[in-house]
């Protein structure tokens, strides 16, 4: 399976038949490159606010719309690839890439910040590209289909994440507050940010929507001495996580439950949920909220932490459709549907954008030092796959166009809340 | 002009030849009231959501819809008093007090807070109330009824808001991270507050849009070195202001700009509103958020301090008509309209709602020691409306119906914005 053979790019090559099988080999389009064929690549550039990026064709032709020659470069590896790239830019470019029927020279989260700083917004775009992302949006994210969309990305298999995550492994952003430091005290200064926004109180209840591989309701247990429900919907990480609760002797200081939000039930001083808004979908916020009215005390406190926007726009389609089937990213106006129906406060909000930049380069370099591994356990498309959804994740946080919000409420008429945020920074 | 007779009532009673020329002596109304009297007083209790509260009539009898006979009284002094009280109780409350024919015993602020937590929230309230409540939305707020609108309030005169605000004149939430400090120590607090989220560099220029006595532009020119244009509508204070920043020598620093939002120019590292939005009226928050986008810097700060809501609702009828004509306080769902068009990007939102009772409180304490000197520049009635809206005023914060949101903001693609909110909290 190996394929570093010698090749000027950074990343590993994938030849057309080493190609995942759905990909079409396209060889037969292969030959000189026409003149409509370059005309193409200027629409194509012209499309995407004409980055500084040189497209080097099947050919070896360089095409490029700016004044010099860029020192960036795509390379598409036979026609067919241009074809599909212009039809639906957003969704193939990934695929294409994972097909190893485009590739980048050099850095991938730099060439793709490139194109992601000059590519027009998306109230800007034509009417076309803007139905066609529309119709990823139709989805319903219904208790069934919710599990299918969560099996498609959290069920690929413990063992993989494992590879390249942080030891507890934390599958959404840490928080850097200080910039050296690494991916573990990272997560674990999250973890920490997050218990403190909660306030939370030895022998408090609380109720963990979506937890992961349950890294947040262990500490919570273990260092603030709570008592929590946590929920989850992954079969895999909810097994994972009750073989680490009976491994640390929290069995019975937290419950790990398979199940989806909808069935939360009890009565609990705190509500958080880390990572899991971006999977509820809009229509769903108001229900989402119904369930925090049902379920927090009088004076609990809840905690929301999720990929958000500055505006509302659709989701990438490559990321739609090939990583997070469902997901979508509110803006805080949209999010206030979750809220205000139930008349909760919002005390807190913070945007931690950059650590999710951050957090993602570790991941991308972590899983570069695994990448044979994941290739032995899956195939080379795959792990071109992931590497362009990790890649470009660090590029749209980059760039602005992803925020992550943590947003701390609590009921309207609660007056048990903190004089200032004071507390949050200090040592403990 | 003194009134202050043997009476029960911790508050200065007026007697009906004494209220305001506006009210109609309703002295021929008196004498004993009949039974559709009392069944009026239990509707009109019933539409509060039945408060333990109990309303004396004009003739001595006490009618009250509770079990118990409840400890806090309201006097109606007249049959006409009823009357209006019923058709409109949200308008006429405060009317009927300023007059004179509805009086409280004890605490104002403690008993409209009792109201306060029964009355039905507005979106279950009769459709009917709603309307009426509605129809003071209509206006819009225009440039020249944006004028008329803050003459009303603001340009009252400085000496009345000298007697009882803060050596500053400071008239927006203040900031008490500890709980004993004074108004003067809580005022302070809040420009440091404000000046270090905006994170002010030496020579950095600064817009200010609605700058009230000028106490923060001032403040941040002499201890953060900055250049300030601030801006405000109201005669009165740009005068007091711009003879303030002569005296302090700090007139080369800071210039006051008789002007509206809208006519904000030039190039700055900082835009800065507090307690200005609440007046800008839900149309005209994207013509403020282009205001914005015109004049910050790529790297530019900006924040938004402003009374906001949980979720929408209509101002309050009488607060609207006799104290902040054109005024709404908007939710954060509403605010979104200012930042979203423009790509704002939000870093931090903080709750300070229970440092506004705290602020009124200090602020009512003061008025009550110089409501003397306050009758004497007006009358008893505005006496009595001041002392309304300041104890309602705390009521309606400590019950959760108001919030005040400090929102910290930057440019989509600034990233120069810090890794913690640590430095917040820290000395300086």
């Amino acid at each position: 399976m190996k394929q570093q053979e010698t090749n000027p790019l950074s990343i590993p090559l994938t030849t057309h038949h080493q190609a995942s099988p759905r990909t079409k080999s396209s060889s037969k389009t292969m030959g000189k490159a026409y003149g409509f064929d370059k005309w193409l690549v200027i629409r194509l550039l012209q499309m995407g606010g004409n980055p500084p990026i040189c497209i080097v064709l099947w050919d070896g032709q360089e095409v490029f719309n700016t004044s010099e020659k860029p020192s960036k470069r795509i390379f598409l590896r036979d026609r067919g690839a241009l074809y599909k790239l212009i039809t639906n830019p957003d969704l193939q470019f990934g695929d294409l890439y994972s097909a190893g029927r485009l590739e980048v020279e050099g850095d991938l989260a730099e060439l793709t910040e490139i194109i992601q700083r000059t590519i027009p917004d998306y109230g800007q775009r034509s009417l076309w590209t803007r139905l066609l992302a529309r119709l990823y949006l139709i989805k319903r994210n219904t208790l069934s289909r919710a599990k299918d969309n969560i099996y498609h990305h959290y069920d690929i298999g413990n063992d993989f994440y494992k590879l390249w995550l942080d030891e507890q492994m934390v599958y959404t952003c840490a928080y850097f507050p200080a910039a050296a430091m690494s991916l573990e005290e990272a997560q674990l200064a999250k973890l920490e940010h997050v218990c403190r926004k909660l306030r939370l109180q030895p022998d408090e209840t609380v109720v963990e929507a979506g937890c992961g591989w349950g890294a947040l309701a262990l500490h919570m247990a273990k260092h603030y001495g709570v008592q929590v429900k946590a929920y989850n919907i992954s079969r895999e990480q909810i097994a994972y996580a009750r073989e680490r609760a009976r491994r640390e002797n929290l069995q019975d200081r937290v419950q790990f439950i398979e199940g989806d939000y909808r069935q939360i039930s009890g009565d609990f001083d705190a509500f958080v949920s880390v990572g899991m808004l971006e999977h509820v979908g809009l229509r769903h916020y108001q229900e989402l909220g119904g369930v925090i009215e049902r379920c927090l005390k009088p004076t609990g406190r809840g905690l929301i932490h999720f990929i958000g926007r500055n505006r509302p726009a659709p989701m990438n389609a490559w990321i739609e459709k090939r990583i997070f089937p469902g997901a979508y990213p509110p803006s805080l106006g949209e999010m206030a549907r979750l809220f205000e129906p139930w008349r909760f406060s919002i005390l807190d909000v913070e945007n931690l954008r950059l650590h999710y930049t951050k957090t993602l380069q570790h991941w991308l370099a972590r899983f570069e030092t695994v990448a044979e591994q994941v290739t032995a356990m899956f195939d080379p498309a795959f792990v071109r796959a992931w590497r362009f959804y990790l890649a470009g994740s660090i590029a749209t946080f980059a760039v602005g166009e992803l925020q992550l919000f943590q947003v701390v409420f609590t009921r309207f008429d609660n007056n048990d809340i903190p004089w200032s945020r004071t507390f949050l920074y200090q040592d403990r």
